[in-house]
C-alpha cells in the first residue's frame, strides 16, 4: 500500500505532524479500513522523502491513540472501531502542549503547563550531543556518581550562586529525573511519617508525591503576601489542622513566585519562615524555584536558600521549565547536616539521569548556552505577557488580574463571582480553554478563593493570544 | 601554561583517560603545584589535537577525585594537598569497571559489576542519537507518558515475549531510569508495612530499596535449588523470622539466575511458588530477571512470568546489563489487576527517561541492533567463561566451581574452609581483587554459607584473566 501524503515544507506544522494527521483523517473519514495494512515506516519515510525517525513519530502517535496495531514482524495495521474505542482511554500524555485543538473545538489552549519550543536552540543542543558521542568515550555509558557528574554539579552550583544567590557546594546537589523523583528521595531522606505544611492552592505534583509516602499534608491558605506562617501556629490554617495530628515538621513553600498564585513572597514574610524553621531541632523549608527564571519587572528576587544562615532550607530547582520538559533534570541542594542522612538512607539510589544526558546539560550550562537561551526566552514570554496583559484591558471591569510581571500565566478573578465551572463552559463554548483556580487546591471541596480562571500563554502565537482574548471578551461579556 | 602529554593513538587506553592519568601522575609527583592553573579544556584540547570533550572528561574525572578544582570565571587550579585528602572520601563511582588498577596494587579485578563496553556498538548508538536530533521533532522535548512512551514500550513487550516467554500487553510495561527507582515506584504500587522474603544472599540494592520502604524483609536461606518455598509456611527460613510479624506477602526471586549465587530454579520449584502466591489474596512474587541474556549452555530458560495463569508475577528487567549501565533504562511488567492500582497510587510520577532517550533504544531495539549486539555479546562473554573456566583448573582441588553456563561470574567455595577474609587478603598481596560472598547476604553476621569468592569476568581481557589466575593459583596453593 502506498500513502498519498501532501507535505508541506513551508508549514509550522512539523512533519510528523501532518503524517500524523492525515492518516488520522483517513482512518476517521474511513478511507483507510480496519485491519489494512501501513506502510513500514522506512518505505512510508523514503517515499515521502522525510527521515525515518519523521514516520516513527507520527506512527508511534497513531499506535499511542489507538488508531493503528503493530503486529510482532509483520507491520502496521489499522485497528478496528471497538479496539479504537477501548485504547482512547488512555491517556497518552502525548502532544499536551503541542497540539492545542486536539480536544474536539478547542482553537486556542491558555494551558499553563505549556512552554516555547520554537525558540529552543536545537542545533546547538544537537552538535553537543554529535560531538559527546563522537569520542571514545566509554566511559559515560558506565554507571556514575549517584549524586550526579562532580562536574555538571558544579555547573549548577555556580549558576544558583550567581542567578539565585543559593549558597552551596557541589556536594550538596543531588541531580535527579524530575521534581516528583527527587521529592520521593527527599522524603526518604527526612524520614517517614511526618507532617508537611504547604501552601493552599500549590503544585500538585509535590501534593501527591508527599501523601504518597505517607505524609500528613496540611493546607494553609495564604493572603497577599503567601503564606501566613503565623496560621500554623495558631492553628487557624483550615479547621482540619486542629484535629489532625498537630504542627507541621517542614513547610513547601514557593517563595520566588507561587504556583499558581503568583506571589512574590516579600522579605518580612521569608524571615518568619526561617524564624519558624529555627524555633525547633528538625524543622525544614523545601524552597520549590521551579520558575524563577521569568521575571519580566524588577529586580530579580534571590532565593530563600540563600537568606538562610541555619541549614534549615532545602531548595529543589528543574530545568524543566527553562530548558524542556523532556531533559528531565532537577536537581535538589540539601543543607550540609542532611548529607550524612541522604547517604546512609538514599545515597544507594543510582542516579536516574544518564551519564550521556548529563554530559550534554554540563556543556549546554558551561559554554553560555544555558544563558543566552535563558535571556532570548525572557524577551520571548515577555512579549507574550505584555501581549496578553495588552488583549485583557476589555475584560478589567469584570476581572481582577493577578500573577503579573513574572512566570508564564496569569489569573483572572472575576469581581461578580460567576462560578470557575460557568467561566470555563463558556470560554469553551467560544473554542478556548481556561483552567480553574480550584485544580490547584488541596481538598477542592473546601476552595475558599473566589472564582478564578488560569490563562498560560508560553506556548501561543501572539495571534493566537489575540484570537483567544478575542473569543474570551464575547464569551464572558 | 601549557601541559605536554604524550598520548598513544593506538593504545587501547582512550585518550581522555591518558590525559587524566597523565596530570593526576603530575600532581602526585609534585610537577605541578597547588594552586597552580591548568590551561583551559578548549586550549588544552586544541594544543592535543582532541576534542574538547576529551578534555572534559579527563577533567571532570580529576574534579570528582579531588586532584583539581574549578573556580568560577577563572579556570582549573591544581588543589592542595588538604584538600586532596578531604574530598577522596567522596566515592566517586566514576570508573569503577574501567580501571581495575585503581586501588593500589590491584593488578586484575573481578568485579562481578563490570561489563564489557568495548564491543558496544558507539557507532550505531551515535548514528540513531544524530538522526533522531536531526529532524525538527519537537514533540521529543515534551513530557512523555508516564508509563514511557507507547512504542518503546510495544517493542520491549516484542521482546520480552520472543527471548524470555513473557505474556504482557504495552499497557502493562513501566518504563523507569534503573532498578532502585523502579523498586520504589513498584512498593508505592503494593501499598505501605508489607513483609517481604528474598532469597539470601541477594541482590543488595533491592533490599535497600524495600527496606527505605519501611517493608520487612526475610532472608530466606536458599538450597541448590533456589528458595525453599516449604521454608516459608515452616517459618524455617531463618531464626529471626519466628520472631517476626510473620508470613511474607511477596517473594522476591530472580529464577533465571539467582545473583550471586547463579542457580538456575527448576521448574518444580516454580510452579511452587507460583501456588505460593495463588494460596492467598494479594500475594505476589517479584521475578528479577536482570541478566537471562547471557546462557552459554543448554536451552534459554523462560521467564516465570510466561507461566504464571493468574496474574501474580511481577516481571523486572533492566538494559543496564544488556546494554550499558548508563542507558538507565529498565522496566517494571504489572500484572493487568494491578494496573488500576498503579494509576492511582503512582501513575502521576512522570517518566524519568527523556523522550530522546526513549527514541534512540527504541529504534535500537526495532532496527536489530539490540538483538545483533546480545549475539555478540554472548559469544564474547561465553569466551571469557571457557578461559575462566579453563585457567580455573589448577584450583578444582581446593575449590568448588559454581554458577558457569551463565550470567558473568563465577563462585569459588573452598573445600578446607579457609575463610573469605583470608582468600581476599591472600588475593590482594598478589595483586588481584575478588569478592566475598558474604557481602551479598542480608544480615552477614549470620552467614551460614561456607567460604566463598566470587569472580567477574565481564569487562576482564583474556590476557587479564589470565594473569588474574595465574596469581590466584599463586596465592591460594
Amino acid at each position: 500500500m502506498e500513502l498519498m501524503i501532501p507535505l508541506d515544507g513551508q508549514s509550522t506544522v512539523p512533519m510528523y505532524e501532518q503524517i500524523y494527521l492525515h492518516i488520522k483523517q483517513e482512518i476517521r473519514q474511513g478511507n483507510l479500513k480496519a485491519k489494512s495494512r501501513l506502510p513500514s515506516t522506512r518505505t512510508l519515510a523514503e517515499h515521502l522523502k522525510v527521515s525515518r525517525s519523521t514516520t516513527q513519530l507520527a506512527y508511534e502517535q497513531l499506535l499511542s491513540e489507538g488508531y493503528i496495531e503493530s503486529v510482532p514482524c509483520k507491520g502496521y495495521f489499522v485497528s478496528a472501531i471497538d479496539a479504537l474505542v477501548e485504547v482512547q482511554d488512555h491517556p497518552s500524555g502525548l502532544f499536551v502542549a503541542l497540539e492545542p485543538g486536539e480536544e474536539e473545538g478547542i482553537q486556542v489552549d491558555f494551558s499553563p503547563r505549556g512552554i516555547d519550543l520554537n525558540s529552543f536552540p536545537y542545533n546547538t543542543w544537537r552538535k553537543i550531543s554529535k560531538n559527546i558521542l563522537v569520542d571514545d568515550n566509554k566511559a559515560l555509558f558506565l554507571n556514575g556518581d549517584p549524586q550526579g557528574e562532580y562536574a555538571l554539579r558544579e555547573a549548577i552550583r555556580s549558576y544558583l550562586h550567581s542567578a539565585r544567590g543559593v549558597c552551596c557546594s557541589a556536594d550538596q546537589i543531588i541531580v535527579g529525573a524530575g521534581n516528583e523523583y527527587l521529592l520521593m528521595l527527599l522524603s526518604l531522606v527526612l524520614g517517614p511519617d511526618k507532617v508537611i505544611a504547604m501552601e493552599n492552592p500549590t503544585y500538585k505534583q509535590a501534593y501527591r508525591v508527599f501523601e504518597s509516602q505517607g505524609y500528613q499534608v496540611l493546607p494553609v491558605n495564604m493572603d497577599k503576601s503567601g503564606l501566613d506562617v503565623g496560621m500554623l501556629d495558631r492553628k487557624k490554617s483550615e479547621k482540619a489542622l486542629a484535629d489532625k495530628k498537630g504542627e507541621p515538621d517542614f513547610i513547601y513553600v514557593m517563595p520566588s513566585h507561587q504556583y499558581p498564585m503568583g506571589i512574590v513572597m516579600p522579605i518580612k514574610r521569608r524571615q518568619e519562615l526561617l524564624a519558624w524553621a529555627c524555633e525547633k531541632e528538625g524543622r525544614y523549608l523545601i524552597e520549590d524555584d521551579y520558575d524563577s527564571e521569568f521575571r519580566y519587572k524588577g529586580k530579580p528576587v534571590p532565593a530563600l536558600q540563600g537568606m538562610d544562615r541555619n541549614g534549615r532550607v532545602i531548595y529543589i530547582g528543574t530545568f524543566s521549565r527553562s530548558i524542556a520538559p523532556a531533559i528531565r533534570v532537577g536537581f535538589l541542594v540539601l543543607p550540609k547536616n542532611l548529607m550524612a542522612e541522604y547517604k546512609r538512607k538514599a545515597g544507594f539510589f543510582a542516579s536516574t539521569v544518564s551519564r550521556i544526558d548529563q554530559n550534554i546539560l554540563y556543556q549546554f550550562l558551561t559554554e553560555g548556552h544555558y544563558e543566552r537561551h535563558l535571556n532570548r526566552m525572557r524577551s520571548v514570554y515577555k512579549a507574550k505577557h505584555d501581549c496578553l496583559m495588552g488583549e485583557l484591558k476589555g475584560l478589567e471591569q469584570a476581572f481582577w488580574i493577578a500573577g503579573e510581571h513574572a512566570g508564564i500565566h496569569l489569573l483572572l478573578t472575576h469581581k461578580e463571582g460567576i462560578s470557575e465551572e460557568v467561566l470555563i463552559a463558556r470560554a469553551k463554548e467560544s473554542g478556548v480553554r481556561v483552567y480553574g483556580l480550584s485544580r490547584y487546591v488541596i481538598h477542592p471541596e473546601n476552595n475558599q478563593y473566589p472564582s478564578t480562571v488560569i490563562l498560560g500563554y508560553a506556548n501561543l502565537t501572539e495571534a493566537m493570544i489575540k484570537e483567544g482574548c478575542r473569543r474570551l471578551k464575547a464569551a464572558w461579556n
